[in-house]
């Protein structure tokens, strides 16, 4: 493996101040796709705050592309307003804006065609020369995965790809989906290693830049007594859940019907969630230390054969129903793009083994859907039951109390909304009889914390311009992830129609998915 | 041991409803030092209250017993002025005030004299036969400990001690001090237990009666996490702490020049609490299953030899200082009843071993001390530190940020005042750096429920007259606490004069108790 970062951004020391996490060095940022959605809402709020924050260097050009012609103003006027909705420092001043304008710039390309590509090396040169900024280079491609190849080999054609241990390197953010099966993501990353090495490739899942998933990595190995526990001597289980309360807004049909919550959300969030939470501690807190060890459990996970995709997978598809604000929602089939008799998931529940020393026997049940009551992204790690139960449990609401069965603890992240740690346990009821009752102790990040928390867009996009791979993600771990994953779009695809579990929307998926939860067991409600 | 308890109190599966506690034998209930602040204060306030929540038997007669001559109206007038001030239940009312005054009694009798135990004999019978309360009885003796033992053959002499196994039996209640020594400890035990026998002999310390105390055993055996880490491969100290703010308020010096800090607190609540923290888990959760466990612990506890006794142990007395409040308090060697150049330690620190397979190696810090900077009891479990630092710890004040030494895990069984849990871990500081802070949970009984924390007397009540001697201290284990006290007391004795470190009022002991601290160790500032 040659995947070395040039910032070992997690190792000790570390920067200790934010200073330290300045980029100096003169930097132009393309953004392929400067006209969509995520552009707007994400990555120009992002510059905008670390620049706010003097993160970025004096010496700093950013350069929208899209299809579509503007002026450099029209751009700047629709990034104002992006910013303005976007940003959260409130109220964006004149002067600010102004001052941060000047650094963005517009530059229409086809992007399948050469010709505009030439125009862009043009372009910059001159946007370069004119601001001092031509030094490193970071380039977004923020478009459909179909652009990525395009772009990357026509930036390298026209020479805009400087080698990684350049003191001016250029790098590339490229946006999930990553292939869409294992053969294509194995095709894309033997086509664009032609042209870029693995260090100049920054495969982005902004889940990973956010505060509770870092925060995973401090907990566990910052702390001695929890990492004590994680393994299958104390751990019954392991239930992850990213769930999503939105549909198909905002046009996504079209693409959704070509994925399916499988691929959308498990092969990338899911897994690399799981890494985290069942990860080997690194010898070292470097990127590389810690992909390595990411990559054995993707390693390490036992693959379906199809009558075990039939056992351990349930899929699902919302029909229509009512979001907890009584708001009445279409079918998935009723959609905009949606096929009327279509079969995509938008629900998909699994129970995964990890085949190594530490997590042998131990079930890791992850599921993922849209239209789900909430929008929460949580892991809950639940422990065994204590070998004996001295102790009667009831659970009581004021003072009526039912005899319940004991609760295991449990211990579980809170990746979004509020994020958080909670820890639930049994105490003692007060009172003259001698009963337990699951209590909870939480840990709240902006209760403990009175500082801001940073878009996981922010920390991400300054992890790239200052060379920091540790929390993007490395071909191996996209690769291994996808060798998991195939298995089960295969066994789906031999069976023709394979099973489809219908549940309304604004409930916690098909009733099926209780089916995997055997010996006792049961699917959480994330509580928020 | 020939202990049993009648009833298992905390055996599985336990009276699952209040109703299920209540007494239905008919009971009389006979207090000596009825006149004394103890029974005013908390006796006569948890009988009331029991009485109240319906848990004690309608059958029911209190006899107040001291050595002034009183009418029964002038005693229940004394007694109706301590409830209205001390019961919590706030208001109590002429009728509750009337039907609870016609149980209440009193009885002029002087403790060494065997006429006047013929005469409380006639009264009794008089009394039990009036109020149908003639079945069993409870004796609390709330005297001086030298009257103990003539109160109890006097007992015996005029009949009014019936057989534990007695559908009627009679039971005695003993306030601590149980000894003053080892020596006096087994002779006292010895003469009481020619006319009781174990199970009728009830010695108290309150401090079991309190619900954390409680907790402890349901937090440790009703949890699976708690009691994996509680062993020498994860802890790496604990440190116990008996803080009083008070000094010699109440005629307290003449008592307390005869008694010192180690017999006062480390030989009754020091050494429980350090026995419920440290224990095996029982086989059986009834009283004899713990008591058992409890007195393995005192028995491995490691005995000091003199040299030891210099190395591990600090005395300390407190000179004039300032509360908390402000308030300018006197030395102790200026309180009434204290001689001028008393050696006697109003501070004590231990550092203790327990030479056990569980605890091998972990030194257990116990601290008491009068006129310290605030009244709290706790027992905080440190853990050892993560094998390496991947991350850089800071503390912060706002924005303001220190780089620190790592934090180790703290567990933190908070006792007294706001009884709760807390544990100490590290986070990630939310931000841009890979940082981490300490930060802590808190469980906090008063929050989590809404129900009244009944008071340590009414459980402890409320248990003898049940026949449950669980949270009360059988005769081994007070001896097996002596037998370890004992040879620090022989120690000092030998010395003559004992080093002696004097603190100002209203600080957390001499600085000399630092030395204790080895290995980076350091005491805890107690946070309430």
């Amino acid at each position: 493996m040659s995947t070395t970062s040039t910032v070992d951004f997690l190792h000790k020391p570390g920067p200790t101040s934010l200073a330290e996490l300045k980029v100096t060095t003169p930097t132009t940022v393309v953004i392929f796709g400067a006209t969509g959605d995520l552009t707007a809402r994400k990555l120009l709020p992002a510059f905008f705050q670390l620049w706010s924050q003097k993160l970025l260097p004096d010496a700093l050009s950013i350069v929208g592309v899209a299809r579509r012609p503007f002026p450099d103003n029209a751009f700047r006027d629709m990034m104002h307003e992006a910013i303005v909705k976007y940003a959260d420092a409130g109220t964006v001043s004149a002067e600010q804006w102004q001052a941060f304008a000047s650094h963005v710039h517009y530059q229409q390309v086809e992007f399948d065609d050469p010709a505009g590509y030439a125009a862009l090396a043009r372009r910059l040169e001159e946007i370069e020369t004119a601001q001092g900024t031509s030094c490193q280079r970071l380039f977004y491609l923020a478009t459909a995965p179909s652009f990525f190849l395009d772009i990357i080999e026509n930036l390298g054609q026209v020479g805009l790809i400087r080698d990684a241990k350049d003191r001016c390197p250029s790098r590339v953010i490229i946006e999930k989906p990553f292939g869409h099966d294992l053969a294509s993501a194995l095709q894309l990353n033997r086509d664009i290693t032609r042209i870029l090495a693995e260090e100049q490739i920054y495969r982005i899942d902004h889940y990973l830049g956010k505060e509770t998933v870092l925060n995973i990595l401090s907990f566990r190995f910052g702390n001695a007594i929890f990492e004590t526990l994680f393994n299958s001597r104390h751990v019954d289980h392991v239930q992850i859940t990213v769930a999503e309360s939105i549909g198909m807004e905002g046009r996504r049909g079209a693409f959704y019907e070509t994925a399916g919550a499988l691929r959308d959300v498990v092969q990338n969030h899911g897994l690399q969630l799981l890494c985290l939470a069942a990860m080997e501690p690194p010898a070292v807190l470097t990127s590389k230390g810690i992909h390595d060890e990411k990559v054995k459990v993707l390693q390490s996970l036992r693959i379906m054969e199809p009558s075990q995709v039939a056992r351990d997978v349930v899929r699902g598809q919302y029909v229509a129903g009512s979001t907890v604000d009584g708001q009445h929602v279409p079918a998935y089939r009723s959609e905009e793009g949606v096929q009327p008799r279509s079969t995509t998931e938008t629900y998909v529940a699994l129970r995964l083994y990890i085949d190594n020393w530490r997590w042998a026997g131990v079930p890791f049940y992850l599921r993922t859907g849209k239209r789900l009551p909430q929008r929460v992204t949580e892991i809950a790690v639940q422990f065994k039951q204590p070998p004996l139960h001295f102790f009667t449990t009831v659970e009581c609401i004021g003072d009526v109390c039912d005899i319940s069965q004991a609760k295991p603890n449990q211990l579980v992240f809170r990746i979004q909304p509020d994020e958080g740690i909670s820890l639930i346990f049994s105490a003692k009821r007060p009172g003259m009889l001698f009963q337990i009752h699951p209590v909870q102790m939480d840990f709240l990040y902006n209760r403990s914390f009175k500082v801001k928390i940073p878009e996981a867009y922010e920390r991400l996009l300054l992890d790239a311009l200052r060379g920091d791979s540790t929390l993007f993600m490395r071909s191996d771990e996209v690769e291994t992830a996808w060798r998991y994953v195939d298995p089960i779009l295969q066994a789906w695809r031999a069976q023709g129609a394979p099973p489809l579990h219908f549940y309304e929307a604004g409930t916690w998926g098909p009733q099926d998915a209780d089916r995997l939860m055997d010996n006792g067991r049961s699917w959480r409600t994330p509580a928020v």
